[in-house]
């Protein structure tokens, strides 16, 4: 496989290729690789050490992490785990058979469905989930449909696994939510699934319910995967009901996979675990492909996890409130930034129109970073058009911290 | 994946081929992975409960793990840093600074060579770093050569890509260790990488120095990588020197990729860590990779390493003992089943030639472990061709256990 000099397009930071491509990779790394781009987070985190701290301490808006620790008996359980020669062996493939029933019958109560521990493969975090599952539908040469604005490591994924990436665009217009006959449109030959995340990273876009099972419809009419990535689930008001009927569906599994993190409903991404929810033939095909990856995902956590979905809801219910107030905090923040306007918004983030004409998202954030100390994430690292946005990731930041952005926002230079 | 009655082709089970191969496999499921072998470990204890009991308790001998627990201290700081807020964040995806700085240490020590941190790139186990750092330098369509009998999961993780694998087969009169010039044979245009494994798994062969440094050259020489799996490298005879002069050869980088796992010396395999020790452009290639595939490694068990990798220094040259007292108790144990030969041995593993003129590997181990409670891994699984062999992972019973074997093995049915 050759073809480090395919020509970049337009873009300034085009999607799967790098910065630096203009420096022409080394013929010994996979193109698939060398043509990525580098991983946002440490990108746009480099940004810190340029900013002067005249405008008071950094705001690190940039990363999907709630801005307050684990529950103190969260902690307790998993140092007990952590310590226990019983969690020291390898364990199960597709995860501790107590915390797939656990995750499953915690799962089985919101969706109002009956989902099994059979149909649970727990995995080393989300992005596994993603990367592990997608594997097991599709391979080099076949074509996998995103939204776009894109979560950027899903792009990456497909990219570096030879998988040809189709966007379905979702515009401002339509609250950043796919048109079922864009999606329609869009399905070809080739195409294995289509991946939505709800709600979204990078808008905070919600997907309604009956927009899911439109989308769940036409993928089982066409006999493609629908992969439904609900990383933030925990964080909608929780007095709405189940976020989808799709678990519901009668064979569901053959068309539905579910993937989820404990990241940040439990506030522990330095741990590693996430769950994908499928068929119990998919969990099996995919347990392949966790060998190879990972043998199984790290055992204390899931000891811990196990403990913790029964008996920290309280605490989970009282995060949502609280993501919800930082939420109205930016809201409220924002209209003292004129020209700035919040054009999505849900969960973790909000996607910010910036007043630029002449610049591009890179541009202002990094302006944003190095002249007011906040750092976000330009829209472009999301996909190609999406120059006039910035992610705000703010539930990493309280509310009274919040509540200064205004002030940063307005102090960038245009 | 169901499959009682699945069918066998020709060979028991042909590598890179799934026993359900003849069952006609989801179109829905990548062929890549529809076509992959289950994962050996669960399939071989399995058999566990056909075995009555009447020779006595069963024993594992499938899995490569010590079977002695971890040090106390070990536990007590994995505890530690499990349940310290600092580390339920995320964290540095090329690892804890801490980790790469105190495992780059010791290895300068261990192979007497100038090893920095940049070098060093975490991943969560051994299997993960051939995977990360595989994808890196191999795409869909470029080929990799392995050493035959392989270690599974560098085959399937190897088919699973699509990469194709090219076989060096290591002969029992060469004391199963590859020939140059059989390496040299098989170099193709299409050739990334040759993956190597001392001490082996499965045979349990230490490759020489000078064999070593020979492949280096050759690889060198062709513009490949060599890749060196050497996860059970602390269980070699420690007064021995370096394991080998390939990290103290000048531009080293351009040609070597070592893997380690933390998963044996340690006794942490439920932790999953371990790492790959390349160039600092190669590291940071390995960086876009794994990003997608775990965004980091776990982190309370990085925390703990750094203590563990200074402080257990004695704990670990015991065990390296107590490996050697099993392989001895072994060597013994079978003088006692006329017909069963030894054909290599090393750190965890025996590579045991059977006395069955008429039956596959396969039913060799499922008798073994059916009859006798002895649970091994055929030959056959490691490669075509391996009819005559299973493997047994010692490092899993005590002595006065393997002081039983004779017995066990002498117990089969032919
Ligand atoms: C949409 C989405 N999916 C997956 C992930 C990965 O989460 P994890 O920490 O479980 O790998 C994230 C993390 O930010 C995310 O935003
Ligand atoms: C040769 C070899 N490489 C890698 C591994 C994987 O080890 P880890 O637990 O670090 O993923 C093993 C485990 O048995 C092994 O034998």
């Amino acid at each position: 496989m050759t073809g480090s000099d395919r020509s970049l397009p337009e873009r300034c930071r085009p999607f799967g290729q790098s910065f630096e491509s203009s420096v022409m990779p080394s013929p010994r790394i996979s193109p698939l690789v060398a043509n990525l781009t580098a991983p946002p987070i440490p990108e746009v985190q480099a940004w810190k050490q340029d900013y002067p701290g005249h405008l008071g301490p950094l705001i690190d808006l940039s990363q999907a992490v709630p801005g307050y620790p684990p529950h103190p008996d969260m902690l307790r359980w998993l140092g007990e785990a952590a310590s226990s020669v019983a969690m020291a062996g390898y364990g199960d493939i597709e995860g501790e058979p107590e915390l797939r029933s656990a995750y499953a019958g915690w799962i089985s109560d919101l969706y109002e469905a009956e989902i099994r521990p059979a149909h649970i493969h727990v995995t080393s975090g989300c992005n596994q989930a993603f990367m592990a599952a997608m594997m097991t539908v599709a391979g080099p040469g076949d074509r996998v449909m995103l939204t776009r604005p894109c979560y950027f490591n899903h792009e990456t994924t497909l990219s570096m696994s030879g998988v040809t990436v189709d966007y379905v665009d979702c515009e401002a217009e339509n609250g950043f939510l796919p048109r079922p006959a864009d999606v329609q449109a869009m399905i070809s030959d080739g195409v294995r699934a289509l991946a939505v995340v709800t709600p979204n990273n990078p808008t905070g876009a919600t997907y309604p319910a009956g927009l899911l099972q439109e989308l769940f419809d036409l993928c089982r009419t066409h006999e493609i995967w629908l992969f439904v990535d609900e990383t933030y689930r925990d964080f909608l008001p929780f007095d709405s009901g189940p976020p989808h009927g799709l678990f519901a569906q009668p064979d569901w599994q053959d068309t539905l996979v579910g993937l989820y993190s404990f990241s940040k409903s439990f506030c522990i991404p330095g741990h590693r675990v996430g769950a994908v929810t499928a068929g119990p033939e998919m969990v099996a095909q995919i347990a392949k492909v966790m060998d190879n990856l990972q043998i199984c995902a790290p055992r204390p956590p899931q000891q811990a996890l196990t403990r913790a979905i029964p008996e920290l809801g309280t605490w989970r219910r009282h995060n949502t409130v609280e993501i919800t107030a930082r939420s109205a905090a930016l809201t409220k923040a924002m209209l003292g930034a004129p020209g700035w306007e919040i054009e999505a918004l849900g969960a973790y983030f909000a996607f910010v129109r910036h007043p630029f004409d002449d610049l591009s998202a890179y541009e202002v954030a990094r302006r944003l970073a190095q002249e007011t100390g906040v750092i976000t994430i330009p829209g472009s690292f999301f996909g190609a058009g999406l120059e006039r946005y910035l992610r705000v990731a703010f539930a990493n930041a309280d509310v009274a911290t919040i509540g200064g952005l205004g002030a940063r926002f307005s102090a960038c230079s245009g």
